[in-house]
Parts: structure tokens; sequence; C-alpha cells
């Protein structure tokens, strides 16, 4: 170190913000130097600049927010049964095929979405093999809708035909439902990871033929399951609701067996019916999604709030919905990559983009953003259990408010952070962590690994500037 | 502040020890200083440093320690069924009565205590009422002894009579069995807490009559159960296995529920029995600690071992066992006071001090010694989150080893502090904690609350001393 360096030294204490290089060279001098590590927001984009600007500090658009979290809050999603797509879900016909994420079309869907879709015309009885199915499925004959569009949310393809088993969840403070593919299990051959041999068309048979009337029977004798309290006490016992649901999963087991035992079937039936859920450590999954989309539907079409509603993705775009702009409208990016632990024999080079509807669960403060609850899930999604904790005190920085019937006991209790805000994700650069499945990029090979990820920041500038300019219109 | 002071202040950098006037008097002038809170071990008492210094670096006991550890590692602990004490229990009779924590006379016994035996006594058919119950229970007709002594445990007053339920736990690695009264459900008119109302007492006769074959009968059917299985994956569902049985419950019910189905009962009878468990957050608790005492007593008995193998109370003295002192030693001292949180219109002075012998839970690493997994027990047993890791984390300082079985996700799954060793507890002063509930002084009132407390350290010193003089001895 120079003489005069050694004279400045205890004088010259840096700050830096912006460009590295002058702090770097402060350092090599030996003088302290902390640096901030600081964009400016939307990266400087004078648009994006401009439109953050109308639209901060507006009090219509906090009073809108702040409307968007109390109907949150005070939605009461009840688990009323199990049915048939087409007999519950608005819109379904016999030629329909909803998917996970915004709309696309066969030509563009990923690997396994393919797969999950010649899956579902096998089951439909609608073509006899695969080679038939591929071209039905290429043909004028197949209606295919996004999932969310149609009061659903479907993990990973999310493909769902007409009669495939959903849970029915009513949010019963707003009358409206949410639906959700019944979850099948784990392993590489299941129908949602685009798999279609006859394992899974066997199991897709017997859940619509004998576990849907028991399962219906015992729900109806239980008069409707509480979902949302299901999920606090399972934020309690280590989930975080998305790819850890051991605890979710224990409470419905507990929940539904008395009223399996009150049902007219031999207890070889409910030993069956049972099992299937007891077997099955995801099984909640798809609960806790339907009632997250009957929570934020409800949540939708809020004039002037700038909360997200929807978190999509179908593995070639990520789209997002914001309640300011309606329930119909998407915005779209391009599906990143997952980045997470793969099972043995699979890398990076064998996944498919990011795809699912199940970040409707981040969309309601569980999963990425509830992950300081459940440490244990490193083992699964990667990372250290500091991160866990890290990534929640993140998304505080990008929600309106916090879910206060979801709480976080190591934050003493906090609530969990609720109501993404399109302003502020672009603010702050942060985006929204999602834990995840990874599923092989070619279809019938089923999941091959669990991740972390996020949205493209693209879906939020794009919204940003719609948001600006509803918002402009609708001061003029 | 002095012109002296101020010259001095870069320099003058205290670290005070022991007396606080001198660290005090540094802090007033403006000075840094940092205090430690430093006591000579056994409070300076110049027979326990001798005995401290004898006991010491000696690698004999370093062996011991590490072999004590080694078989409660290895011990598999299987749950075999569920029996009428006198038919497992040794030496068992039919008027016997087995009560919690290092013997004592009925004079002695606190409120609760004498109540749970006047309701055994009821319950055997003994004595038609209460006044006869006291008459007998006061005469030379009954025997009276440690629960501890005849390889079981017992939650609260621990009293256990001829025909109550115990389940059975085999230690599978080393053929020694664990047995512990089944949990009859939280409230306050259960016979854990000195309770012998009607309910009560219908209680047990269903349990006898009906619960008994039932459960034995699915758990013969399962092929045993493994209980250390169940409390790993417990402990990283946010229980910590003493006051926080949520999780383990849970985990029971889905194991027993299968097999209660394969059983030849009617439905009605399942429904029944499988409620009795399904509504008890705490069922597991016994299952818990029969499987501790078999893994504890397995490790008794090993020639110069310093580490504790029970910890255990009656609500008038608190007892523990030392693994290198043999199985039928108790080193005693009086009962403490519960710190906690008291159920509405109860305070401190309804108390009955520290009861039961579910303190083999820490002996083992869990309760107390795995608070760090249940941060939500603070709000049963009062404290902080941050309470609870720091908790945990002075457990280490004073155990031998870490139990690589039972882990803590928030400390990067490190292993719950394993084997409290006589001579660390004595080196730091640091006690024990346990987590615990609290019972009215006064028999037949139940539960009050539940709290945190620790032995007192008399125990602790009497083992140090006899630990010397038999190392002594064994040298010579």
């Amino acid at each position: 170190m120079s003489q005069i360096n050694k004279l400045f030294k205890s004088n010259l204490n840096v700050v830096n913000m912006g460009s590295q290089i002058f702090h770097e060279e402060v350092l090599k001098q030996d003088n302290p130097s902390v640096n901030i590590d600081w964009k400016p927001p939307g990266a400087g984009d004078e648009k994006l600049l401009e439109a953050l600007d109308w639209l901060s500090d507006q009090s219509a658009i906090d009073q809108a927010n702040d409307q968007v979290i109390e109907i949150m809050m005070s939605s009461k999603m009840v688990l009323t049964g199990v049915a048939r797509a087409i007999d519950v879900v608005p819109g379904m016909s016999k030629h329909t095929i909803l998917h996970a994420g915004p709309p696309i079309t066969f030509e563009k869907m990923p690997g396994p979405m393919k797969g999950a879709v010649i899956g579902a015309l096998i089951y439909e009885k609608l073509a006899k093999d695969a080679d038939e199915a591929l071209a039905l499925a290429q043909s004028d004959s197949i209606t295919y809708a996004s999932c969310h569009d149609h009061q659903t949310v479907g993990a990973m393809t999310g493909v769902i035909s007409a009669n495939m088993l959903v849970h029915c969840v009513k949010n019963e403070t707003y009358g409206n439902y949410g639906f959700s593919m019944v979850h099948e299990g784990s392993g590489y051959t299941v129908q949602r990871y685009g798999s279609w041999d006859e394992g899974v068309i066997n199991r897709l048979n017997w859940l619509d033929q004998e576990f849907r009337p028991v399962l219906n029977d015992a729900i109806k004798l239980s008069g409707g399951i509480d979902v949302g309290a299901t999920i606090a006490q399972a934020l309690h016992m280590s989930d975080e609701c998305h790819n850890r649901n051991k605890a979710s999963s224990s409470l419905f087991y507990k929940q539904i067996v008395p009223f399996l035992l009150q049902t007219e079937y031999p207890k070889e039936v409910l030993l069956r019916v049972s099992q299937f859920i007891n077997g099955n450590e995801h099984y909640h999954l798809s609960i806790t999604m339907a009632a997250s989309k009957a929570q934020l539907d409800a949540a939708n079409g809020v004039k002037n709030s700038t909360i997200v509603t929807a978190l999509s993705r179908n593995g070639y775009e990520f789209g997002i919905k914001v309640s300011g702009l309606g329930k119909d409208h998407w915005f779209t990016g391009p599906a990143r990559m997952v980045d997470g632990l793969f099972f043995p024999g699979y890398s990076q080079a064998d996944a498919c983009p990011d795809m699912g509807d199940s970040a409707i669960s981040e969309t309601a403060g569980l999963g990425g953003f509830s992950l300081g609850n459940a440490p244990a899930i490193v083992q699964f999604v990667g990372g250290t259990v500091a991160d866990a904790l890290s990534y929640v005190k993140k998304m505080y920085e990008i929600t309106w408010s916090e879910n206060k019937n979801y709480t976080i006991p190591f934050l003493n209790f906090r609530g969990t952070p609720a109501g993404v805000d399109v302003r502020k994700v672009i603010e702050t650069g942060i985006l929204p962590i999602i834990t995840t499945g990874i599923a092989h990029k070619e279809r019938g090979k089923g999941q091959i690994g669990a991740g972390i990820t996020t949205p493209p920041q693209e879906c939020f500038e794009k919204a940003l500037i719609a948001l600006s300019d509803a918002y402009k219109k609708g001061e003029e």
C-alpha cells in the first residue's frame, strides 16, 4: 500500500452505485468500498420509466390493490367434490383439450404437452393409437384452450380432456369455482408429463370409474372441506404447498377417511381409494391449485389494480394476467429453463422449458413465496436453507401486501408475501420465485427433476405499458 | 466525556470476565466493554472441581460415551403391538401401580398423581369410590414403583395399573422392549392428569375392550411400524416430538389405517378406533416415548459412560439415570416449576411442579433438544421463535454427540444434540431444556398450561461425584 493511501485510509469510505469498475479500483487500493447493485428501473427504458411514473402514487391504484387483497383474504375456498371435467368445467366439449399456460397451438406445444394430448385422445377413445391421435391432434376437430381461461388449472402440461377427473373447489364468499385435475402420483410415467402407456390410461379409467364416485360421496358427506384452513396448517408443518405437499396431503387423508368409512362401499374398495391418496405425497397440490384459482379468479377484474392474478407457462411461453386488465388478457414472454436438481442420468440438456399452471400457488403467496416454511425442500429443488428464507424476503419487495391467513413461523408468523405488483417488479427488477417440477423435453419421458425458476421480465413490461395505457384512458 | 477519556477511547477495549462491576464502570466512561458471563464450573465447589478434573480427558470415558451413542444410533425401534400392562410389563401385578419419575411414596405424591392412583384403583375395581380408593392407596396392599424401573414410561403422573393399555415398542437391534401408556387425548379430564370421572373410566374401559384388540390386530398385520423413521420425518414437518406431535400423529394415522381396513372388524368399529387416533394431535407422543425408552435402556449400563439415559420427574423430585452407573441408580433433586403459558383463568400459583417421564424425549435428542424444528410451538409453550433455535444451540454444549438420525433442516440438517454428558452440564452450568405440560396442583383438575423447564443442577452434581467415585474405584 502506498504511503499516500495509508494516510487516506481511515478517511476514504466509498459507497459505489451502478458501474462496478470504480468500486473494484477502490478495493485494489486497499480502501473500504461497498458496492450497491443498482440498476435503473426497467433497465432505463424510457417508455417503461414513463409508465412507472404514471402509475406510481396513484391513490386509485392503491385502493384497487387493497380491494384485490381484501377479496383474496376474505375468500373461503371449500372442496365440494370431484367430477368429470365435461360435467363441471364451463365451455368444455368432447373435443376440447385444455392445457397449461397461455393459449398455444398444437404445433408450438413442447414435446410432453403433445404427448399428453395424444394420451388424452387415446383415453377419450377418439383415437385407437398414437399415430391416429397425432393426426387427429393436428386436425381442426380438436379445440385447444388454456385451462386458466376455463376456471381451471393443470399441473405441468395441464392437459385435461372431457372425461378426466377434476377437484371442484368453490369460493363460498364470491360464488365462483376453481377446478384442477386430480394428481395422479409421481414417477416417470404420468399423464401430466405426457406419458400415455397402458398404466397411465388404466389409472385414468380407474380414477373415473371407481375413485370418482366413492371420493365424491365422501366429500358430500363431509359437507365440504375448508381448503384454506388445510393450507394454513400445512404451512406450519413445513409445506410450501407447491413442491412440498406432504403435510397438506396427510391432513387431507385425515379429513377424508372418516367420511369414506361412512359411505356404503365395501372395505376393499375403500382401501383402494384411500390408498391412492395415502400413497401420494403431492395429492393435495391439485386441491391447493384449484382453491388458489377460485381465490384469484374472484380477485380478477378490479379496475386499476396492478396485481397479478395468474402466473402460468405452457413450456413455450410464460403468461401473466393482471387484475385491472381483466380475466381474458395474457401478457407473455418466452418460457425459461428451470435451475434445479436432476434425477440420476438427466441434465439441463434433457429439460423442457418451464411449464404448468401450478405457479397459481405462488400467485396466492405459496410455493416460492413461502419457501421459508419448508427448509427440507432444498433436498428436492436445490439451494440452501438460507436461500429459502432470503427468497421469501425478496418477494416482500414486489408484493402489495401480506397474506394474513398464511403465515411463516420462522419470520415471527409474518404473512406470506401476497399480491405481486407489476409496478414493483419493474421498479426493483426482482422477479417472482417459482418452485417447480422439470419435465423431459421429449414426450412420454416424464419428470426428470425439480427446481426454481422465474418468469421473463417481458411479461411484466408488457403489462406495465398496458396498465399505463388503460390508466391514461380512464383519466381522459 | 472527559478529555482524558476521549484520548484513550480508541485504545481502551475491555473484555470483562466474572464480576460485572468493572464492566459497568468502563461502559459509564463511554469506553467499549464486552462482558463474558462466566462462572467457575460447579459454582467453584472444590469437590465437584476435583471430580470434574478426574473425569476430564479420560479416553476410557470417551470410548464409553462413543459406545452409548453408537447403541442409540444403531437401535431400530419398532411398534409391535398394544397390550394390557400386566400382560407385558415385567414385574407388574394386580396391585402394582407404576408412576412417573424416581420412586416416591403415596404420601409425598403431588395432588394429580394421588388423583391418578385413586382413578386407577377405581378403574381396576379394587375400590368402588374415591374414599375407598384413598384408604386402599395408603395401605400396604398397593405396591408403588417407578415406570422407568419397569421398562416403561408414562406422561405426566405416569400412573399405570394392571389393565391399562400400553404401546409396545421393541428395540430390534438389542432385543429389549419399551412400554408407554396409550395417550388418551387432551383436555382437563384425563387420567394422566389425575382425573377419575365417569368419562375417564369409560374411556379406559373402551380402550381395553374395543380399541386394544382392533389396533393390535392392525399392528400385527403391518408387521411392525418403524418408529424411528416416523420421528425422523416428523422432525422435518415441524414436530419436536414432545409437545408438538401433530405430524408424527398424522403419519401414524396414515400408517395404521390401511391395516385397520384389512382387519375383520366392521366399518363402524374401524371408524371409532381410527377416529380416536385421528382426533388426537398428541397420539404419537406415547409411541415416541416408548421408542425412546427402548433406545435408551439399551444404552444403559455402559461402564465409565457419563451420558444421561433418563430425565424424569414425579412432581416432587427430578431424577436422572446415567449409563455408567447402571439402570437402578437415580440421582435426584427437587422438581422445579415450569415457565410457560397458562390456559385462561390459571397461573403459576395453581401449578404442580414439573412432572412426567415424557422428558425421555429430550434424553433421546427430541423435545427441547429439537425445538428448532418446531417454530410454531412457541404459540403453545411460550417464548419466541429465536429462542427455539438458541435453546437447541445451547444443548450442543452439553451433549456428547449429535443424533444423525434426527436432523434439523434450519441448522443445515445438523443432527439434534444427543447424549447429555454429566461432565459438560457441570462444566458449563447449562441445564437440559425440557418442553412439558403443566398440571394443576390439585387432583382431578387436569392440565392448565404448557411451557419450558430444566432439571435442578443437584441431580448432575450427585451423579458427577458418583461417577468420579466409581471411576477412581475402577482405577484402583
